[in-house]
C-alpha cells in the first residue's frame, strides 16, 4: 500500500471517528475550502462553509454510528478518487434509529502535503427493516 | 475551454443522444471495461459486460429523454472528473413516463487519446408531479 493510499484510509477512519464524536471541527479540517457535496433530492451542498453551517444548524445533535469499507483507492499525482460501502445509523436525541447504506464515489486532493475531500456523492439509500 | 473539456462535452453529448436513440454499441464505446456505475438502492455494476447484459436483457426498450447540464469538468493528465445535473424521462412501451432528476459525480479516464467514462455515480430521484 503506497503512503498516499494510508493517508486516505486515515482520513475515511478520522472522519468516521469525529462524526460519532460530534467534533465537527476535526470534520471541517477533513475537506477542501471548495467541496461539492451531491446527493439525490437535494441540491448540491457547496463549500465548507455550507457544511458547517448545516453541521451546526441542526439542534440537538443526533447520535451517529457507521462503517465505510473502502472499495478502490486510485492517486494520480495531486489528484485521488475513491469509492467506498457505506453503512450508518443516525438516532435523533428522542426516537429510533434509522439505518441507510449505499455507496460512495469522492474525489480527493492534496493540498500542502495533506489529502482533503474535494467532490463527494452520496448515495445513502434507507435500509428495509 | 481546452480541447480535453472539450472532447468530454462531446461524450456527454454522444452519451445521451445514442442513449435516446436506443444506440447501445455507441454507448458502450463511451466507457471504460473496467468502468463501475454506482447508485443508490442497488450493487455496484462493475464493467462494461455487465452494462450491456442488462440494457440488452430488459426486453422492449422504454424511451429515454433527457438533459444533461454539466456544472464543472477538471482534467488532470489523462484522468478527470466531472458533475452534472441530470433530468430523464423514462416512457416504457406501455404506461406513462417516469421523470427522475439529481446530480452525477463522474471520473473519467484517457485512453489511446479518447475520453472514456470510468467511474460514475448516479443520484437520480423521481422528481415530485
Amino acid at each position: 500500500m503506497s503512503d498516499d493510499e494510508r493517508q486516505i484510509r486515515q482520513l475515511v477512519a478520522t472522519w468516521m471517528a469525529a462524526t460519532k464524536a460530534g467534533k465537527l471541527d476535526t470534520v471541517l479540517d477533513l475537506m477542501a475550502d471548495d467541496v461539492v457535496f451531491l446527493r439525490a433530492g437535494h441540491p448540491a451542498m457547496v463549500g465548507k462553509a455550507a457544511f458547517a453551517a448545516a453541521a451546526s444548524g441542526q439542534g440537538p445533535a443526533p447520535r451517529f454510528d457507521g462503517t465505510s469499507e473502502i472499495q478502490e483507492i486510485q492517486v494520480h499525482g495531486d489528484w485521488a478518487f475513491m469509492w467506498t460501502k457505506l453503512a450508518v445509523a443516525v438516532t435523533p436525541p428522542t426516537g429510533a434509529p434509522t439505518k441507510l447504506a449505499g455507496p460512495t464515489l469522492s474525489v480527493l486532493r492534496r493540498e500542502g502535503g495533506k489529502w482533503l475531500l474535494a467532490r463527494d456523492a452520496n448515495m445513502l439509500a434507507p435500509v428495509p427493516a
